[in-house]
């Protein structure tokens, strides 16, 4: 590590998750501001509702900033395997094209997405064990051992020569996680006794007083439910989540049921975990063909889809859609799953599918087969103590949660606290934290091939054609400006009544357009540009007239 | 009120509110089952979100059952003003024709919304007392005051030869409801005494133990909160509710502000109450223009907007687009709303963008700034002691809440319970009550000038171009089947890297479309249709391949 110079200073840049839950990118700048070298912290995305932009699965941080940094950014280190701290690394990582860094269970999953986008011969990935350290120019990393609900739940302890700084990562203090080691008391002690500088910490139930419970309560509780149901069992969880489906694996062997495996993410990551050597201690599964001839009090089915999402096994389940899967009155379906706010309509339109065939339900609004992964607010406070940081930066949360959490670390006496949104360069050192710039932060959609801006004009007319339809028309023009063919109208997306009104609509667009052509063509301006501006107004009237809608209208001139 | 005659059956039918919150629509059918004669009660809407179907504002509930019964309706009788009760009334009388009855307020915001309609002329309309009474053929109603939140809410009492039905419509215990009278507990034991044979119930709060509070409470609370501000203060509450608006009224004199209307519906609302003799005690409001020249600390904003409508007062304010208002640091938004199921993600969104001005928040989470106007498990209890009803029939209410209280009418001993869903004919008497049909139930949309089905072609078509853009075709051909122009190419909604990657593929899409025509030439049919069919085809793998997108395709085909 080298020694600070006199111009040298340390920053913290959130290009994601400071401001929302998902999607987290965060990188560290050291050194004069004219010549930074930066470390990635995760690289993860967000899932795009379907309502609010259709057509877009993935949403991801727009990294434009770290982009023109490409050449002086020292590594990609990731902290865990969740979507929203790994999931746009494929995609962002021919931008910015560094070393990336994880931990085995991370890495497999990681593996995984580059092999899907063909990257995985062209990015180095190096795989550090837990507990590993990381030199990477004036950054030291230490990986530091917590819990979570995933395996191998890392902070990093970066070391710089103008001071250290705490990331927490996605964390909460499960005193049994059931999966891996116990939060690491130890280092966590003797890290805070070198002094920490500032402290990023997630922020996600910074509202939730208390402490967010364990999976071996879960695990004891989840036995007893499913011991204390008749016919078919469905258990929804993360599949993220090994301790859970290891739960869940278990609680099926010690119920008499067989486990059946449901839906594509539950077995991906069924099979990293077992790649990394989890997970043996639980009894095999069988796929679903096989599952279906088996006696229903015999067969556990642990099924993805526990925030509603239409097209997940749940959902197909619920809708009776499902090819080997039925539930019926007197089967039960155990959400060992929190509602992510914003699913809450999806999910219980699942609990009212699921009412209306009588099956039966058991959520954690009841019973105890859900903890969170996020540390509540007496966790909080337990980090605090433990790290004693001079600056509490928090993030990932919405701005609710990180002023939240800027008065709690307030409450706590840290003598520094900064509420960064996405896009703040933040001095940390030296002198006191400081914004000290606004960089140009956003979203990023990926839009089936490509990646695009999310107020690109491809989805701008999206938005338009789905809420307001399109009108198209179509003519042909000889050399002496007549029409020879046409107006030919293509209406689509535009309600009437019935088929006979939808045909005098469609006759009252082509006079209309062949009205405005005609006085166009007495004014004798008749390029095609003239025509299909012209024609473009005249329909666009016309059509506001007819259906009160305002339809996307392109006009094409052919020319003999 | 005539006899049964051995043929009669007393029915009840809801075809909006059986698995849902809103849009409420329900009829009661007497008769031998081929000539029956019905009333309706209530006939609401709810609210398209953007997001799920874009361009669609309001939804229906289909009436398609009864408007082949019109000649059979003797009416419709409405219980309160809110929107999921009345709202459909001018769109889907004309399919129904009968005469409207309603208590004074409700009958003002019904004669507007006839008024917009062009229908003020067409529909009878009887405006009731309070506690008045009304005898449709067979159905001997009588209006019984409740407690709500809002104006003149009322139950109906329906007697028929065959039984009595209590129709609780929206309702809740307040014992100090500000505005109105007290729930008519004398009325309803006098009911209760000749015997209910059915009460058709509202389920919305049935998950919410104890009481759901009184609005004086609320009146006391506000003062206070309002007291403690500095700045400018906005409230926001539901326009409706005439009894918040004036506690907000009374706080802002209170506390030595001037009170201003912010938002369409407050204004409208705020009308109707005082046009019916309500809010007589409140003082003077002013408008937006006047407000901006008043000291911060001498005003106070009553807005529309508490569920994050984008289009409303608050949302504008919160995004800095409000021609007249513009809260900032200091200054503090008091929430004196609940979050209706669904919205929770765009509420977040407008408490993340006041936080992050630093303006101070005061919501029902840390303050009883807010009481339900429904009725929680207690209240539900206590309806149930009053009534004693043979039948407890659940609606307002998705099927968990239906299925939740019929299980809490068991637990208090209800001989008879019906969990019902839109569209089922249930019949109440003679015999135990039980479904013996199940009609056509559905929803409509408003959609632009006409209410069409939701799953109407223009709405497919819609939800597709939204999701995957549109490609257009156009080419004329001459009498020789040979191009003579085009093919011209439309391409909307699909993303491309940059313009040049875009006018590659419109390229690409062009020689498809020739390639297509070409091979379709050759085997010599080239009628419009065949050229339609194959160009369409072509292009749609083209785009597939092109932008792994699905668009609607289409093809004009232009003949000399």
């Amino acid at each position: 590590m080298k020694r600070a110079s006199p111009a040298d200073e340390l920053v913290f840049l959130p290009l994601g998750g400071a401001g929302e839950i998902g999607m987290n990118l965060n990188a560290y700048g050291y050194g004069p501001p004219d010549a930074r070298t930066w470390i990635i912290v995760d690289i993860g995305v967000t899932f795009g509702r379907e309502e609010q932009t259709p057509g877009v699965d993935l949403i991801l941080p727009d990294p434009a900033y770290l982009e023109d940094e490409r050449d002086n950014i020292l590594g990609i280190v990731l902290t865990h395997a969740h979507e929203d701290h790994i999931g746009a690394l494929a995609w962002l990582w021919p931008k910015l094209r560094a070393p990336v860094y994880a931990t085995p269970f991370t890495a497999a999953l990681v593996r995984e997405k580059l092999r899907e986008q063909n990257l995985l011969d062209k990015v180095p990935l190096t795989v550090l064990p837990l507990k590993g350290k990381l030199a990477l120019g004036p950054f030291d990393i230490e990986y530091i051992t917590l819990t979570h609900s995933i395996p191998e739940p890392n902070g990093l302890a970066i070391r710089t020569p103008l001071g250290l700084v705490w990331h927490t990562g996605d964390w909460k203090i499960d005193p049994d996680p059931l999966i891996g080691e116990l939060t690491d008391e130890a280092s966590l002690r003797a890290m805070a006794d070198e002094g920490v500088l500032a402290m990023v910490c997630d922020s996600t139930n910074v509202f939730v007083e208390g402490t967010s419970g364990s999976e071996a309560d879960v695990r004891e509780k989840l036995t007893k439910v499913i011991a204390g149901c008749t016919g078919r069992v469905a258990v929804t969880a993360f599949a993220s989540n090994v301790a859970r489906v290891e739960s869940a694996l278990l609680a099926a062997r010690a119920t008499g049921r067989t486990p059946c495996l449901v839906g594509r993410s539950m077995l991906r990551i069924h099979g990293a975990a077992q790649s990394v050597g989890l997970l043996k201690d639980a009894p095999p599964v069988i796929m679903e063909e096989e599952a279906a001839g088996l006696d229903p009090e015999k067969v556990l089915f642990l099924c993805t889809g526990s925030q509603g999402e239409p097209r997940a096994a749940l959902s197909r389940i619920a809708r009776g859609e499902h090819r080997h899967i039925s539930l019926r009155a007197g089967d039960t379906v155990v959400f060992s799953s929190r509602v992510i706010p914003g699913n809450e309509a999806a999910i219980h339109g699942l609990y009212n599918a699921f009412i209306e065939k009588g099956v039966g339900l058991i959520t954690a609004d009841d019973h105890p087969v859900h903890v969170s992964g996020h540390p509540a607010r007496d966790e909080l406070r337990q980090m605090y103590r433990w790290a004693r940081p001079r600056i509490a930066v928090p993030v990932h949360g919405e701005q609710r949660h990180i002023h939240e959490h800027v008065r709690l670390a307030r409450e706590l006496q840290v003598p520094e606290t900064i509420a960064p949104k996405n896009g703040d360069l933040i001095r940390l050192a030296p002198g006191p934290a400081a914004v000290i710039d606004e960089v140009p932060a956003g979203r990023l959609y990926v839009d089936g091939a490509v990646i695009v801006e999310t107020e690109g004009e491809a989805i701008r007319d999206r938005k338009r054609l789905g809420a307001e339809g399109s009108v198209h028309a179509a003519l042909a023009l000889n050399g002496k400006n007549a029409i020879v063919a046409g107006p030919h109208l293509t209406v689509r997306g535009l309600s009437c009544v019935d088929e006979e009104d939808f045909d005098i609509a469609v006759s009252e667009l082509e006079r209309t357009a062949e009205a405005a052509f005609a006085k166009l063509n007495h004014g004798e301006r008749s390029d095609d540009e003239a025509v299909e501006a012209s024609l473009v107004r005249a329909l666009r009237k016309a059509a506001e007239r007819v259906w009160k809608k305002r339809p996307l209208v392109d006009v094409s001139v052919l020319r003999l």
